[in-house]
């Protein structure tokens, strides 16, 4: 389990929403996170759902600085995962295929998936990652959304 | 229904994985989205979902220009969005409550609550926006994860 995240983040909380401020992705390394089932470490690692309490996905923030690389496969149990790059480019790793990943590059990984990641450039790889439970999206985009008729007003 | 997206997106599919090269966000504009329903037709909007197979969730990739307002009000049936701010600025509503948002900005809305964005600055606003269904979430994280023992190995 991830504990004692150091994490000052400022939040804000609604009846139906709730707002963090983590920073900007280049300071995403003032975040440690403890793994000691692994006994490891992690810089620049976010994991974002205990602050704003989600509760159909956790989301994790990351950089993995230039040359680094995950140095293990894992799978999950029961989620999806969706790994949306943002900067700076890599490769990755499923079931023994290789492929490169840089901005502009999603990639959904299922449960099943043996995954790394490594990054061999000069350049931090910054990227998002999305985990929910595989097949449990009932009702999509526009068909789930309900739009209002009151015009919108912003106060001045 | 969203339709015909005007998407030319490389995908690449494995028996557990499928990526896609959507390009960089400062691209995002080549992409346009029809919305018969709401009689519009949005630029700088690009669902994930059906390119990928995604099945616990839905990713857009989003571009908000200076000056542009979303110019209605919704909420959502079951399904809870995350908002992540990328870069720019701009303000978000919810139930009346009005906030800044910015990069490093992430924001949880369930399923009730009424929401709009709107970017009041010279830049561009560009955020992700994640759905997944409200409360779907059984297993989360490392708890999910089944790390292997077997070393990582690059092809060389």
């Amino acid at each position: 389990m991830p504990v004692n995240q150091t994490a000052d983040i400022r939040t804000r909380i609604g009846a139906n929403f709730s707002a963090a401020y983590t920073g900007p992705l280049a300071r995403l390394d003032d975040y440690k996170l403890e793994l000691p089932a692994l006994k490891r470490t992690v810089k620049g690692k976010l994991f974002i759902k205990q602050f704003l309490g989600l509760s159909g996905m956790q989301i994790s923030m990351n950089k993995l600085p230039a040359g680094a690389a995950v140095p293990f496969y894992h799978q999950h149990r029961e989620n999806e995962e969706a790994y949306i790059f943002l900067g700076g480019s890599g490769e990755m790793q499923i079931d023994g295929e290789v492929f490169a990943v840089e901005e502009g590059t999603i990639v959904r990984v299922s449960p099943a998936g043996s995954r790394t990641l490594r990054n061999i450039s000069d350049s931090d790889l910054y990227y998002i990652c999305v985990q929910a439970k595989d097949g449990s999206l009932n009702s999509e985009t526009m068909e789930d959304g309900i739009k209002s008729a009151d015009p919108v007003i912003w106060p001045s």
